[in-house]
């Protein structure tokens, strides 16, 4: 459940713009990274001091400076100030349950959205909050752990392949949000050869225990919804905004990236119903077998309850009996049970039960 | 049922205007409390006479008065008649029943939503009314009962952190509007962890009934969604009025607390769904173990059936009964008892019932 | 059935304006009442011919003439010639079976809606169709039968208390659409404490048929919604049409009832889905009754069973069988009765059967 | 199925306005007959040519042309050459499997829907393609079979009732609309009292197979939605439209043919919504006796079990059984008897079995 | 599940505009066709080398120039540099996870839709991405594999039947576009074929596994949805765009295929919904059979249960039990079978079980 609320009970009632780090803390030291590159220079170096990167904002050349640990307060106070962030958009930043959403201001574009990996121990899709600050020259990305699904980006930069060195803090921004969302693409892939195997096992009874399988299938689509689904209105604000910050010739790729967004939908939508497809098919199988459970049962005991009172007259010690006395009779006990038992398998054969 | 639909039949055929309160009357007497505040000063007292307030209207210091209990129909008629409330919003105030919606008039503007808490004893969710008025210099606040949850604002007042002092009454509203959306989430919080729980009880089928569990966190989420759900709408309105009652520098916290709210409806709705795959696990589970109950059952009955027939017809005591004279004639029976089972235990294995 | 299709069939193919009395008919002789009234001056009588009324269209006080009994098409003509009704709109009132909708023309607005009460006996609501024709200083107001939920509003014209007696005939159909609005929550408490009782008796097993209850309920509420939900845009028109028969200062009462009435059809939605919880929750308990029935039979069962297979055993008849003579022989089998029963236990307690 | 889906695979690839007759081929003559008519005068005939219907095309009386038998491809191509109908059209005319159309052209409008009678023979609603071309004095209608639903407007021609002599060619074609939407009811009347019957069996459990019915009434349903459905926003463009070949007057009609149109519709998902009620109430009230049937097995059972567990005991043939000996042995089996099977009533009454 | 997704993965990271094919490779070598059409001229030839048809950009005839095989990246990308196709274009192209979406350009058009063929072995339907590039005087498809549902369009340029000839590319276009929503229609047919046999056969019992078959049927609805659905949007957006490419005189032409697929979206539907009631009706059936087993059993076991309790007693072997030494003792106890028996049938026959 935590993955659906994130506890947010310690900020209710602070005024507004209090930064608090609201999630897991991941990681311990904050850690930047730095990205400066124009034309055929690149520039890639670790500051230690937030302070290092200040000279950034003003500097022609685009730049990517991008912070690991969004629980350090203070260096995302110290960046705010210098860059001139809105302090509500501090807030939303080490705030890591937003929902994925656009703020637009005159100087910079404010951008959350969830990167998703597949966490294969786990078995389970496990969601990190990326914020993106789009500037003139700058782009800023805030991430809660080290490690993420940007490092084709960063070899592209390296190697100065395609158009990133050219074209700027938005295309850049593109390129990023680019990745993650064909990184969910890869977390579906994982969903879809889970709901493939669960869908072989079904019909073999034997194995793990479907239902929950089937549940936590379920749970994951939801959370993939909920993390996805908002992004898809942002996307689209994004690829219409008429803001300068982002060029016309990007615009394109921008309608690139939704239209992927969009399949990815989807691609959801199809996951979940095929899953209710499977848990329907999972409840009728059972109620089919409990079926051929109760016929075994019938059958057998409507055969067997006749013909065992028949035996068990016979069992009885009364002084007169003349059955007993019969010499044909335990013979005849015989044919009753046989004529019990055709009969009963005649029923059963009309009823296509056997 | 009465969480549902509160008593408004007494108010039926009423001309219009006529103020009649609706509702559960939580308290005796009704308390006024007011925070009168300008820069450096404030002024906190609680009048016993409605009439100590008037003043405050025209003054130019943002003041808020805060009114506990809203069944005193007379207190209520005063202020509207001093404050020029129309008689139908009055009418609002008093009939707790109403859902959350926003009503613009030259003067002020009126705002209905519900304060939801989390009831621990009853284990549900508490609602409570909530009516703003929102005028030039004043906000009028009025609730059922003593006991809120804007302590938070009243601290920030009085210790004057942040901007609240100075950033007049419009901002002051946003702040109880903030704080109630914020305890949505606690609200939400509690509900998840009880989901939680209940997940994790489902699988040991001893505790409590998690049916009646699952019924009655399902009658919360209606009853949480019929609570919030219209106040998307309402403070949609709000953040983009163009009534300058709501200063522009300040619409940006509307902006902002409304997109608390989206987020927290999406929480529900994600609840909702993750509850009903709870109820289908639940009664998949159910159907599962009753299969279980059947295999054992048919398994016993089908192996000893047959064999308790034997051993009947060995029972009987007819005077002619070759196989009782014969020596190995017992051994032969246990043989026969033994080849039945058998063959019913590797029947099963087959259908892998075992 | 009837209650969702009137029988139209005897209309199908007819000229369109041809009046025609589709529905039940509830009473035999139509009865005219007036209320004529112009500040302090209220003159009311039930005159026996239509003639009569004729003057009170080019009157300037405010009229409101009331029939009751719409079968009557000889009246309803001559009402319709003499204040030009269109004969769409006659044949509209004579047709109980209309939809709730808004008709707007220079000289008067159409109304249809429908008047709920709640029918004790047969346990279930009552539809009445109630047309209304607003001309500029005239209400006309059509019913089937005698008895209404009108009585407040002609005590308040009566009385000359509120607003009544100055504000026009537009106000006039506002109190009784308001009227009829009020009522709805009062049929919708009725159903509430309905599904209250439903909920508390669900537990008991004991009592009625709690399916059939059920599906009386969803029924009810089926019905409910397809008399009410229409209404929403045929008010929501009607408070925002800028026909000049609607005063600007009357608007705002408009509004009142059409928010009134959305709370109404949020609720018969939040009942629809408490309905739908109680259906699954009482579909749940029934499964899980069975299974505990199932549970004590496989007990009993499982342990009985094997043992009487056992005591069968030594109920046999061979000459040779060793242990009938040993002498701890009874004891012995005492012992093995004692060992599978306890066996059997432990089993049923490991898979928490007991 | 064939319902459903028509056979178009024929059409499959060739070119566009190519007549191909797609459905079922009701009858082999294809008949024509003509309804011209102006004020006082009617002229009504059957020609047994279609060229002789030519030039009521230019002639300023409004003509009625009526085809029965669209699969004549050679009549409709004629008749289309003359009228100038566009190709495309032709092929929708002689395609039974259109979905209701409206399609706008310069001197002639064309609409597609569908006419539904009940076959109380097969118990189902058979549907039939009529379509209407509504020229400036002329009106063109095709159908499949002969035998129609507007026998009535015929006699209204014929006898110069109402308004229809004197009102055009669309008066003409909102009569013929009018008559199938009114037939539509007629219909739902018989599927409403299909449905009503079937609740009234439901209880009895003796009758006819009540899954099957309700699976039959839901495909009904299926088919009626999917016939209706796509009128509505045919029609609403239809009152809508600015065309001149409807004329101002009429317009008010053509709202009324909408208004009951929307009525049919939501009379369809009332029954949808009550037969999903029946379908519920179906599969529980099975789950409800189920239970029954199984509780009765179960008291029998666990009562007899034991106590023939009893008896089986002292059946055994012990030499060194003591009880056998007792004097009060035999009596004390009795009690034994009585305690158990006292005992499990008082269990079952407890668990409220009894 | 790979029919959901297919493998990105391996795109990830890439910069945009990277050709990378996925999805199955179906064939080894690419095989370019072209036929080159004007009035009465037809030239048709299959091009080994892709340069051969670079003139046909600037040539005034209408070329249709087809790729079967679009793993080939280099023939793509010759293709895309000389007709002057944006990079994210041919990007789409190669990979053929696409879903259905139409992007102008100055020059050209960009359409990617679906043709569907059913596969009578695998029984199921197969897709298929198409990609369509619209010039002035050219059309160029992009298929994956040779075999396609065009063959009637070729056979109509080739006899220069309908107005194919002289209408140029966009009719060409359209012409495509037809033949692969027809094919849709086939498709249905098949669905609708495996559907209502499906519906016979479900009554039978006997057959294959009707619950495996219906879950299979589904995953064809979801997969035909997924494929068909967004086509209605992007055929909407071509029968409305301004783009001159579009000639107005074929407008109409798309508006009718538009149609079409409309139609086949709404037979979908139907068909979905037919299936979920073919399931809800297996789902019951197995209920009900479920409960007719356990009625038999029942009926067995409560009247044999008692009496062979009964025969039990007089099996004891108590030196003390009178009633074995009476005369009548062994007709008594026949007797009180017979009773007993007949008290149970007249029971069942009470509770109509019999």
């Amino acid at each position: 459940m935590p993955r659906f609320i994130k506890k947010s009970s310690k900020k209710a009632g602070l005024p507004p713009g209090t930064l608090v780090h609201v999630g897991e803390r991941k990681q311990d030291v904050t850690r930047i990274s730095v990205m400066d590159y124009e034309g055929d220079r690149l520039d890639e170096h670790c500051p230690m001091d937030v302070e290092t990167v200040f000279p950034l904002r003003d500097e022609p050349a685009t730049s990517w400076i991008n912070i690991d640990g969004v629980h350090d307060i203070g260096v995302i106070e110290k960046l705010g100030q210098h860059f001139l962030i809105h302090p509500l958009i501090l807030e939303d930043i080490v705030n890591t349950a937003q929902r994925p959403k656009l703020e637009e201001f005159d100087d910079y574009l404010y951008l959350v959205l969830k990167m998703l990996t597949w966490d294969d121990v786990a078995g389970r899709v496990r969601a990190e909050q990326v914020s993106l600050v789009l500037g003139h020259h700058f782009l800023i990305s805030f991430q809660e752990a080290e490690g993420d699904v940007f490092e084709p980006v960063r070899k592209r930069i390296r190697a100065g392949r395609g158009r990133i060195r050219g074209s700027g803090s938005d295309y850049l921004a593109y390129a990023l949000i680019d990745s993650i969302v064909d990184h969910y693409f890869i977390v579906l892939e994982h969903l879809g050869e889970k709901i493939e195997s669960l869908e072989a096992q079904l019909y073999e009874d034997g194995g793990d225990d479907p239902l929950n399988a089937i549940y936590r299938l379920k749970q994951e689509m939801i959370y993939l919804r909920k993390q996805i689904g908002p992004l898809r209105e942002t996307l689209n604000l994004l690829h219409k905004t008429e803001n300068p910050l982002v060029q016309e010739k990007n615009r394109v790729f921008y309608a690139d990236v939704y239209d992927h967004l969009v399949q990815g939908i989807e691609v959801i939508e199809s996951l979940r119903d095929v899953l209710s497809g499977l848990q329907d098919l999972y409840i009728s199988l059972t109620g089919q077998r409990m079926n051929e459970v109760m016929k075994v049962l019938t059958i057998i005991a409507t055969i067997f309850i006749p013909i065992t009172f028949v035996a068990g007259i016979y069992g009885m010690n009364f002084e007169v009996m003349p059955e007993l006395k019969w010499r044909g009779g335990y013979l005849m006990v015989w044919a009753i049970f046989g004529v019990i038992a055709a009969a009963m398998l005649v029923y059963f054969k009309r009823r296509k039960w056997l």
